[in-house]
């Protein structure tokens, strides 16, 4: 039997920040079968948990911040109580919630497109952080998306976003998966996943790991430029920027 | 897709033995999309990290005593330290190896329907622990497995195991379960799970917890008597007896 349908990510944080670990913790689920036992706690870390990467976040923010797929809020908290004018934006009501529990003061419930929609006051700087490029999606949806951000964008607007490079790793499991993906005419990296809390599932989505030169080069073709890039093994940071 | 058939439970312990935490943990599914992520670190705790229900256990062992679905063999190891002569038994052979690894000197590879074809010496204690008590399956298939013990068992012989009560859940997830086992003719605790880890899964199987009144009855008919129980909220653990 299939799970049924639900917010799982929404649902596991919300549980997590009433019973801690005895919640239990959700799962990431590939179409290729391998399961991955994510972690809560990770969504909920303060700046000085995070990962290395991660850490030059508040220092590159600037302006109005437009944080998607806020997940448990950590970027946003932090970026608030620097002092920031956050949105947190994430398809997971119970995201949300929990992100509103947390304090923060400014959610959207939806896609970038459907923030698009409803013409909001321009944003400086929009995060895509815990591997959120992976948002992008493929090389179909990733100019699409990119668009969308820079019909939201003020001028000289930056993009943070990490992301993991499939050609890094050397893991069995995800080199057959990347195969597979190319033999089903999709890029390596291209993941097909769903989220799963106890009885309940998303539906599957599309996320995107790829190599940054390929990012740069999906991104300049839409007007942004790559301004900075840092490595840790397979995970990155990248900086990207529009003409100001 | 489906994930490939392979020793998941086994590998999981493996992984962990050889890079901790950062190997992932597995997954328990059952067969209504329920999922619950499972910490590999319960398997290898030592006696001041067991259930309460669990601290008793060396006090009550007695003599040659069987492992039954040892896992990462903390009851053997254990047991062995205390100068029992002890048996792991497991299905996985990847448990087998973890128990090794850990110093388990005896490890059988396979079902207790498997040792019993052996011939072994008889046992003066069985350990069903870590809720195997559900290794019993389900009403059917119980009195085979009881009297398959029997058929090992030294006169007197002790059964310890740990189980579930059903009746003692107010989770909704749970009490859905039970309810589409009662549609379909099965024990309301009679649960089909399988264990996943990364891109493999075991085949699905069945693991049955079911109140102590049901097990007693069931045991008696097979000549074992429920001589203590001890609960914690839903969990318990009893000790049956053969005579002597």
């Amino acid at each position: 039997m299939e799970p049924a349908i639900g917010d799982a990510l929404g649902e596991a944080l919300l549980a997590y920040l009433a019973d801690g670990e005895e919640a239990g913790g959700h799962v990431i689920e590939r179409d290729d079968g391998y399961i991955n036992a994510d972690s809560p706690v990770l969504y909920f870390t303060d700046i000085p948990d995070w990962f290395p990467v991660e850490k030059s976040v508040p220092q590159r923010v600037h302006g109005r911040v437009l944080d998607i797929g806020a997940g448990g809020g950590r970027f946003a908290i932090a970026l608030q109580e620097l002092g920031h004018d956050v949105t947190a934006l994430d398809v997971s009501p119970g995201c949300l919630e929990a992100c509103r529990r947390r304090g923060v003061h400014n959610t959207f419930a939806g896609t970038i497109f459907d923030l698009a929609a409803t013409s909001p006051e321009p944003f400086d700087t929009f995060l895509l952080m815990g591997h959120n490029i992976g948002l992008l999606g493929g090389p179909d949806h990733a100019p699409v998306f990119l668009d969308a951000l820079r019909s939201m964008a003020r001028p000289g607007a930056r993009l943070l976003g990490s992301g993991r490079d499939p050609e890094q790793t050397d893991d069995p499991d995800h080199l057959a998966y990347q195969e597979m993906n190319r033999k089903r005419g999709r890029r390596p990296g291209q993941l097909i996943i769903r989220v799963r809390w106890r009885a309940i599932a998303t539906d599957w989505f599309d996320y995107w790991f790829l190599p940054v030169a390929e990012l740069e080069s999906l991104a300049m073709a839409r007007g942004w430029r790559l301004a900075d890039t840092v490595y840790e093994r397979d995970h990155y940071l990248v900086e990207l920027r529009l003409a100001s």
